[in-house]
C-alpha cells in the first residue's frame, strides 16, 4: 500500500519552502515536490526587500532556505513535474506526476508560483538578470539616475513607469498597439512626468549589448522603420501566468486563471486542498508576502489535519 | 505649518518594519513611530521559523530588520507612543502622541502588535526567555523530549499542549477552573496521549528555578493545598491583547478588540488607514505572516496614494 503523507506541498518558492518549514515545525508527516529550484527569485540579480537581509542575490537567498528547509529534514522529491491531482476519498488525495509517479496526502498545499511571460527576441535570455528584469520592485534601485525601459503599456508597465520614474533619469515605455492600454489617471499622473517617454506601435526586435544590456530594438508601425533606444535596465510587463494549469479541472480558477483562495487561510475550493503564493488571487506579488502566505496555508492545513479549521 | 508625511507607521516589530522598507522602496516620504524595538519577537530566545534563518536570537533578528530599515533611511521617531489619531480633512491624519508631539501624514498603517498576557506571580519576569515562553511555534522544538507546562486550558492552551505532546516527553496542562475550557475535540485528542496530563483548579503561585526555570508552585483548590511540578519550559496561553486601544473610537474592531481589516488589502474601515500584523483579525499570529501584511498594507498605502487602490 502507498505511503500517505499528512501533507504534500507542491512547488519550491518562498511559499512552498516557508509552507513546508511550517509542515515540519507542526510535525507533520510531508513532502515537498518541485520540478526544480530556480524560481522567480533565483534569477533576481540582487534582493533589497525580504526583511532582514539588507542586500541579498536570489541565488543566495534561495540557497539558505534550503539550508533551512534541510535542517528540519523534509522530503523532497526533485524533478518532479505534478500533472494531476485526484480526489480518492474524503481527506485522501492522489497526485499525479509526468514522470508517472504517484503520491498519496491527506492534504495538499499548491504553490507553484507564476511565470512571468518572456519576450521572444534574440537577446532576451542573455541579458535576463544582466539589465533585463521582471521587478521593478526588487530591481528598479540598481537604475539609481540611469535610463530604463519598460517594456507593456498595460497597468502593470505604468505602474512600474511610474515608480522607476521617481528615481531613474528616464523611463521609456514601449507598447506594441496603437495605443496605451492601462488605466487613464495612472497615464495622466505619468504625462505630467518630465522624464516619460511613450513609444506605442512600438514591436521589440532585439535586445542587445555586452556583458550588460545596453540597447533595444524596435520596429516603429506607425513610421515604418527600425529604431534603437539605449537603455541600462529593461522592465517587462506583459503579464504573468499562474502555474495553475494542472489543477484547471480540480480547483475554482480565477478569471486570470489564478486559484481563488479564501485570503485569511488559503483554502481553495476543495476541501483539505490549499494553496499560497504567486499562483493565488492575492493581490500582490512578492517575496515576503509569499512566505507569510505559505506559512498561513501550513497552519492552515494542520488545522484541517487536526480536524479543526478556525478562521 | 506642519510637514506632511506620505506615510507614518506606527508599531517596529515585523510587520511595521516591513511596510516602512516597502514604503522607502516606494520612494515614500515615510516615518516610522513606535515606543521602543523591543517587540515580541525580541524576547524569543531562538526562532527557527522565519524562512532564511534557520536558527536566530529574537534579538538578533530584531536588529538585523533594524539595519535593514537604516539602509534605506527611513525617519524613526523613537520613544513615541500614539495617543490618538484624527482625520482632518479627507486624506489627511494627524496622530497625536502621548508625549504631546503631534504628526501629520497623509496615509497611515497601524502595525501595533498584540501583547500575550503575563502571568502575574513571582519569577515570571525573571524566567521570561529563560523557559518561560509565549510561543509554542517558536520555542516548542527547545524542549524536545523534557517535561513542559501549558499554562491555561483554552483552545490556545490546547493546542499548544497538542503540539508539545509530538515531541516532549511530558506535557502539564494547568487551567485556574475546574474544567478545562476548550473545545472537546481537541481535548479528547489530548486524552489519548500518554504524555498529556492535566491539572484543573489549579492557580499559579510561584514559579522558580536557578538560571533557568525549574518548577512552578501552584494551589490545587479542590485539595487546598500547595504542589509543585518539575518542568523545563512553560508556555503561557492565557490570551493576548491587541494594542488597539488608542484606535477604539477612530477604527472598526472585532470581538476580540482586533483591528478589522480586508485580508487582500490590509484597509481597514477608514479610509487611507491600513493595518497589519498581530493587531488585526489575520487568523495567524507569526513573524513571517506579519512581515508579509506589512509589505501589503505597504503596497496597498502607496496604491492609495496614487489615487488607485486595485483589489
Amino acid at each position: 500500500m502507498a505511503e500517505i503523507f499528512d501533507l504534500i506541498i507542491i512547488g519550491a518558492g518562498p511559499a512552498g519552502i516557508s509552507a513546508a518549514i511550517y509542515g515540519a515545525r507542526k510535525a507533520l508527516k510531508a513532502l515537498l515536490l518541485t520540478k526544480n529550484f530556480e524560481n522567480q527569485l533565483f534569477n533576481s540579480a540582487k534582493v533589497e526587500n525580504y526583511p532582514g537581509f539588507p542586500e541579498i542575490s536570489g541565488q543566495e537567498l534561495t540557497q539558505k532556505l534550503l539550508s533551512h528547509l534541510q535542517k528540519f529534514g523534509v522530503e523532497i522529491k526533485n524533478q518532479e513535474v505534478v500533472k494531476q491531482i485526484i480526489k480518492l476519498i474524503e481527506d485522501h488525495f492522489k497526485i499525479i506526476c509526468e514522470s508517472g509517479n504517484e503520491y498519496q496526502a491527506r492534504s495538499i498545499i499548491i504553490a507553484t508560483g507564476a511565470k512571468p511571460k518572456a519576450l521572444k527576441v534574440p537577446g532576451f535570455n542573455k541579458f535576463l538578470g544582466k539589465g533585463i528584469s521582471f521587478c521593478e520592485t526588487c530591481d528598479g534601485p540598481l537604475f539609481k539616475n540611469k535610463e530604463v525601459a519598460v517594456i507593456g503599456g498595460g497597468n502593470a508597465g505604468l505602474e512600474a513607469a511610474e515608480e522607476l520614474a521617481n528615481y531613474t533619469r528616464k523611463v521609456y515605455v514601449l507598447e506594441i498597439m496603437d495605443e496605451i492600454r492601462g488605466d487613464k489617471l495612472l497615464l495622466k499622473n505619468l504625462e505630467n512626468k518630465d522624464n516619460v517617454e511613450f513609444l506605442t506601435s512600438a514591436e521589440i526586435k532585439e535586445i542587445k549589448g555586452q556583458e550588460f544590456l545596453e540597447e533595444i530594438l524596435y520596429f516603429d508601425k506607425k513610421e515604418n522603420k527600425e529604431k534603437t533606444i539605449k537603455i541600462a535596465g529593461a522592465f517587462i510587463k506583459i503579464g504573468y501566468t499562474p502555474n495553475s494549469k494542472p489543477f484547471k479541472n480540480f480547483l475554482k480558477l480565477s478569471e486570470k486563471e489564478e486559484i481563488i483562495i479564501d485570503p485569511l487561510t488559503c483554502e481553495t475550493s476543495q476541501k483539505g486542498v490549499f494553496s499560497a503564493g504567486d499562483v493565488t488571487n492575492i493581490s500582490q506579488k512578492q517575496f515576503v508576502i509569499s512566505a507569510g502566505e505559505g506559512a498561513k496555508a501550513a497552519l492552515s492545513a494542520y488545522n484541517y489535519l487536526q480536524g479543526r479549521l478556525k478562521k
